[in-house]
């Protein structure tokens, strides 16, 4: 049960700059995960994820399991042989994406049954099912299954579908750690917007943790950034973020926008995931320090000038956003990829400005500033 | 018109090794031009072409006219800055793409007018338009702009068509160096399958360059490749190629497969492009030294090996087919990076062994060696 260790380097307020070392090597925290949902960061190459600065990426339980199936990504070697990914792999437990994407499921103690979105067959996932599989892809974090509690959801619904969880939690810390595992465990705090559901889900984690110390070698905050407004979501952060012990990472599943993850890490998280710089690259919506630029736009038909002027990317220092758009229209691969280049710059060189500011003891300010330029001068979006 | 020299290093039977130097530097030959239809090649960045080996690409004329337009190409400083390319570029005339995609077509003496594939919009192109238009591009190498004879055609319909060609070059010779032209251009020997006419445009376009020496840099060979048997392809180019004068460089437009290279290398062919490597690359047809394997067959579907055992590529030194056939599956960008990376570098790699057979005067043996080994061990094919 020492297949990661949290080192804690700098402290700022609630903020902590640290690093996570892992079965395949270490990242430094506060850490954003590029997604890549069918073991590959869609449009990168490994090399290229590097250069830019991801020290480690999510893969998808769910979209594993069903293509190419996670005895065959075993067969071959595991999730790390398989996409050429050498540092850190954190999968998630497939359970959101149930929640999410699934038709026809049915939840029962024993699982989840869905219908397979590929081919309409029938697809059992239980706590062990999970957890088999994400041994099978060998990542260096697995994520416990949850059931994803509905938003909004009564105090009594969200306390159900929390003990629940809770339930499941000790079923994968007891499959997970049967035999040696092929990296650590995560916990997810569960209770919807109620802190005082949310703090005895902390509770029961710690407590499947004390039985046997190191099985849940950290913490994840689940069930947020699934459309509550941003109030409930910082309060239970708020709420929350104090009472977890300070000796394991603590990772926002799910989240989020630039300025949530700044929110976010003041706040004391140390680990990020979303969909949204990629999603977001291939959509043509490209960040900038003053805003979210549309590059599909007819202003940037005839604009010689690089996405954002202060971006150092590869992108930036090669292509105009006339060039860019064009591939856009054209719908060309090459458009794609370096959307994805600039978008994944701009959070992962976030990161690094928000462990340098943290070490510096400046976050506050470095928070301030950056959501002043974020909300730009009147026009800036386009 | 000294926008372009070719340098003959040596020749090996009717094989010749040389150099073109143009504007924007110099490419080897025999070269292999990818083929970059919308200013970029597909999947690609420059980087990557150049690390492949590639030193000339093609752009189309007729996409790019239509998208983004020449005026903006030209606006944003020309089609090398626009697609961030600093070797030579060849540009087709648009006249190849006009007779095979264009709707709704009507030749007459002036030119062609057609319908818009984009939008619908009347779009006229005359061998004028066509020199205006790769003029604003900034193409190292312009190609004249010909009627394009369809196959099969009548002795007479040939002709009519190649008197026309012919007709049109002097319009291209006189339009593209009525000022100082951004590079060089090139004739087009047409003539269809008819050896007669084919050597009567050749003389045509040879007189047009007599009357400004240099004004007709190259020759290419057209109206080949269109779904003619290999035997009358190969008749026209026994026929025509010892009459082309050796100190120009020869272009066989469209060709082709791997084996037509070949065939035409020791023909006496300096130049190629075609789309089958990068278009074969994205529909999952990837080259291996004995023969074209679908990635998307069942049996690689646990496959542990490369594409090819004996390829030095990218792709066959880190990815399994079972991943590229995953990639290709889930339709994921990296799949069709990943296949279009190695079949360009098989071309590239055939035209560096191409060169060095003729250095080393062996080009027949390696010619024979290879059709041998492409024709491969019974089942060699999946």
């Amino acid at each position: 049960m020492t297949a990661l260790r949290f080192e804690l380097l700098a402290r700022d307020g609630a903020a902590r700059r640290g690093r996570v070392h892992a079965v395949h090597g270490s990242f430094d925290t506060p850490a954003f995960m590029p997604v890549g949902t069918y073991g590959t960061v869609k449009a990168m190459t490994p090399e290229e994820l590097e250069q830019l600065g991801a020290q480690v990426v999510l893969g998808n339980t769910f979209h594993l399991m069903l293509r190419p199936g996670a005895g065959t990504v075993a067969e071959l070697g595991g999730l790390h042989r398989f996409m050429h990914w050498r540092h850190p792999i954190l999968t998630d437990s497939g359970g959101f994406q149930v929640f999410s994407l699934a038709k026809l499921r049915k939840i029962t103690e024993e699982g989840v049954r869905f219908r397979s979105p590929i081919d309409g067959s029938e697809v059992r996932l239980t706590p062990e099912d999970s957890m088999q599989v994400q041994r099978q892809l060998g990542s260096d974090i697995a994520m416990m299954f949850d059931d994803c509690t509905a938003w909004p959801a009564t105090h009594a619904a969200a306390e159900t579908s929390m003990e629940r969880s809770m339930r499941w939690a000790r079923r994968c810390r007891d499959h997970y750690h049967a035999s040696p595992p092929p990296g650590a465990l995560f916990g997810i705090v569960q209770g919807g917007m109620y802190l005082d559901l949310r703090e005895r889900s902390l509770e029961a984690l710690l407590a499947i943790d004390a039985e046997a110390p190191g099985s849940v070698a950290g913490l994840a905050v689940g069930g947020l950034a699934v459309g509550e407004p941003e109030p409930e979501r910082l309060a239970v952060l708020d709420g929350l973020l104090p009472r977890m012990p300070a000796d394991r990472p603590r990772y926002l599943m799910g989240v989020g926008r630039p300025e949530d993850i700044v929110a976010a890490v003041l706040r004391g998280v140390d680990m990020f995931d979303c969909v949204m710089p990629t999603r977001h690259a291939r959509n043509g919506h490209l960040f900038t320090a003053t805003g979210v630029i549309n590059i599909r736009n007819a202003i940037h038909q005839k604009d010689p000038g690089p996405i954002d002027p202060g971006c150092g990317c590869y992108t930036c220092r090669n292509y105009s956003r006339a060039y860019l758009r064009h591939l856009d229209r054209c719908n060309e691969i090459l458009g794609s990829r370096l959307n994805t280049i600039h978008n994944l710059h701009f959070y992962l060189a976030l990161m690094r400005e928000l462990r340098a500011a943290i070490e510096g003891g400046v976050l506050e300010a470095f928070a301030r500033e950056f959501l002043a330029r974020r909300r730009g001068p009147p026009g800036a979006m386009a």
